[in-house]
Formats: structure tokens, C-alpha cells, sequence
């Protein structure tokens, strides 16, 4: 593991695969948007190819400055596979935000908004200790901010079973829709509605396994 | 276009790569299971390759019976490499809902509660004009219920801009984590809080366009 903190990037260079054909104009390779969308999920899908074919696994990650990590078990195919690639196995690992429905008065015009990053990249197995054990708790954090340090640490067998996968922040692009319905102008005296349908986000109240220790409260980060 | 509906299948067989490596419980070969899944969203994560390298793209999809169709710009990347490609493009589609935090007192059981579905095979242009019109009918009802009928359908101009590729339902798996948490049975005294955090779903209040046609009312279906 490196002693500094690695150099945060501000912008990411545009390569021929992060270009899109398309809406050039919804793609960002700005630092700040492609963590923030990062930072704003917890799972994602991870393409790799198997026996040449391609394989999507949705997946947990988290990042830790310019590094996403990934983990699983050490038996699962891709974690497997990044240990015995030489040198690394080639992934793209994507995160989607959908935020709302975009419904125009032409079938053609309905769409999404949404905010999304692609990564580009090889992903490396994590054989350091110290920098397995912080991506662990930067997983657990990643989904709950505080948890890593309110639960116990896994312990040598646990560490043992768990693989851990290194990608790094180069070959990154984010794309987003934003705003409302774009419709033809011929078609907007047409007798359809049309707007944006928000998607609900956030989180139900939790509910308590049955079994806790006497006196464990909800903790703060989940209020 | 097959002229009597296409008969539905009630199990698929699982194959090599849907029989998983590991929490093989999760996983379930129903019909039913992995037709209630891939109904309940309607992005996707599409994985294909481009010159060697996998590509995981987020995308809208509708179900068709035991077909999958995804649409999109003739001039995007899988849609014109599908009509490009002899005898069509070999992809993996993955549907996944994340319904709930699963908080353990141990790090190492930490989880989500998870439903996806994986679809392998090989994606096909739709070149027959009906079929291609009711992919496009059932990639907006899948999002909205009832919406197609209630827009302009595509014109022939909007329809030369559109491609529709297939994915039959053949080679596919679900793999659904539910219930709380698991820890071990020596951690239950510790004085973590522990349970499960259930994920928001659904909509919020829909916001008009700014410019409807006088009278127009938020339409039933999406009350």
C-alpha cells in the first residue's frame, strides 16, 4: 500500500472507447462528477469475458481515492480469475443511477434521466494486507458511512476466504441525462401528457434482528 | 413475426455458466421468478465485446414473453455492431434489484438483499416492421404501464433512426438473496446493531411539462 494518499485526478482523458457515437454532449470525464456518482452507489455491474464470452455481474464496490475495489469470495469466477490473469483481468465496471422517467408526447422522445460511469480497465487482485483490510472497510463504509468501525473486523479465516479486487480510475467516463421532456415542437399541441415522473430514493425504516444484545440501539449513521 | 404468441417456458435448463460457483441456493431456474424480475425494472446492464475488451452499458429493455428486445440509436455501438455481426452478437444482460441493506454485527456478513436476473445468449437485429413496432410498444409500456397507446407512435422517419435488437430467453438464471441477517452464532452477544435497512422504492409526484395542451390531465396510469 502506498504511504500518501495517491494525487486526486480533476479530469479524466477522453480515449476513443470512452467517446460515445452519440449524445457527446451528456458524457463528463470531470473528477468530481464521475465520484460523485460513484460515491453515490453501492452496487455495480462488472463485465469480464469468460471462456470469450461476456459475462455482466452486479456487484458491490467502493472507492478509495483514484481505486475502485471489488470483493468476494476467493471461489467466485471473477475474483478467481483476476488471481490467475497475468497481468490482471480486463473489466469494465459500470454504476447507474436512474432518477426519473422522462415521458414525452411521442413514444419516440420518452427516455430517462439518469447518471452513469464507465470504467475502463484491468483489475488486479489485492495481495497486501494492510491495503486488503482497508478496502474491506471501505466497502462496509461505502454503504453505510461509520459502519466499518461499528461492527467486528474479519478475522483471519474470514480475511482468507475473501478476494479482493484493485481497478483504477484512468480510462473513465460518466454520462448523464438531466432536465425535462424534449418533444418535437410540432408535437407539443398534442393532447398527451407529458413530464418527468421522479424515482423515489432513500431508505425504509430499518428493522432490528430479533436476536440483538440487550440495550443496542439504532445507531446514529442509520438515523 | 411468429403469428401464434410464443409458448412460456415454466423452467429454463440451467447450462455451465448459470449453475453458480458459490450460494447456489440463490439461484432459480423458474420462469416465473425470472419473468416477475425482469417486469419489476426496466434498465438493464448489456455486456458485449468490443475489439476483445468487454463493455457493460446501462440501458431500458422489455420482455416480450420469452424475449428480451433492447432498442436504441442506429448509430450506437451494440445496436449497429448487432446488425453488423454474422449471426448476431453474443451478450450477457443482467437485471438486478437491490431491496435492502442486511447490516451483521461481523463485517464479513454484511450483505444486500438482492434479486437479478443474467440472460446469456446471442442478441439479433429486428428487421420484420411488426415485430419491430411492438418491441418498441413494449419498451414504453414496460416503464409506464399503458403508456404506448397514450403518445405518437414513431413516425417512418423515427423508426429508420431506431434499431431493436433480441435476446431470447434460453440460457438465463435469477439469483435472489432474502430473509436477515446471518451471523455467527458467537457474535449475537456483541453489542452491534444488527438488522436489515430496506430500500425506498417507487415514484414520486409527477411534474408536468410546462408546456401541455390546455385541458391535458395527469393521466390514470400514473396516479
Amino acid at each position: 500500500m502506498q504511504e500518501s494518499p495517491q494525487s486526486t485526478a480533476t479530469a479524466y482523458t477522453p480515449t476513443e472507447r470512452t467517446v460515445p457515437t452519440r449524445s457527446a454532449d451528456r458524457a463528463s470525464y470531470d473528477a468530481e462528477v464521475v465520484h460523485a456518482i460513484l460515491d453515490e452507489g453501492f452496487v455495480c455491474h462488472l463485465g469480464f469475458l469468460r471462456d470469450g464470452a461476456p459475462i455482466v455481474l452486479p456487484t458491490m464496490y467502493a472507492r478509495v481515492g483514484e481505486r475502485l475495489y471489488v470483493h468476494g469470495s476467493t471461489g467466485s469466477r471473477p475474483l478467481r480469475m483476476t488471481g490467475q490473469a497475468d497481468p490482471g483481468l480486463p473489466v469494465c465496471l459500470t454504476v447507474t443511477h436512474v432518477d426519473a422517467l422522462i415521458l414525452a408526447r411521442s413514444a419516440f422522445h420518452h427516455s430517462l434521466n439518469y447518471r452513469s460511469v464507465m470504467v475502463h480497465g484491468v483489475a488486479h487482485d489485492v495481495t497486501d494486507p494492510e491495503e486488503k483490510q482497508a478496502a474491506l472497510n471501505a466497502l462496509v463504509d461505502h454503504v453505510v458511512a461509520g459502519r466499518a468501525a461499528d461492527s467486528r473486523p474479519a478475522n483471519k479465516k474470514e480475511l482468507a476466504a475473501t478476494a479482493v479486487i484493485r481497478l483504477d480510475l484512468n480510462e473513465v467516463s460518466a454520462k448523464l441525462r438531466t432536465g425535462g421532456v424534449n418533444d418535437e415542437p410540432e408535437d407539443l399541441a398534442l393532447p398527451y401528457w407529458a413530464g418527468v415522473v421522479p424515482l423515489r430514493k432513500g431508505y425504509d425504516t430499518p428493522v432490528a434482528d430479533a436476536a440483538l444484545a440487550p440495550g443496542t440501539e439504532v445507531p446514529d449513521y442509520l438515523q
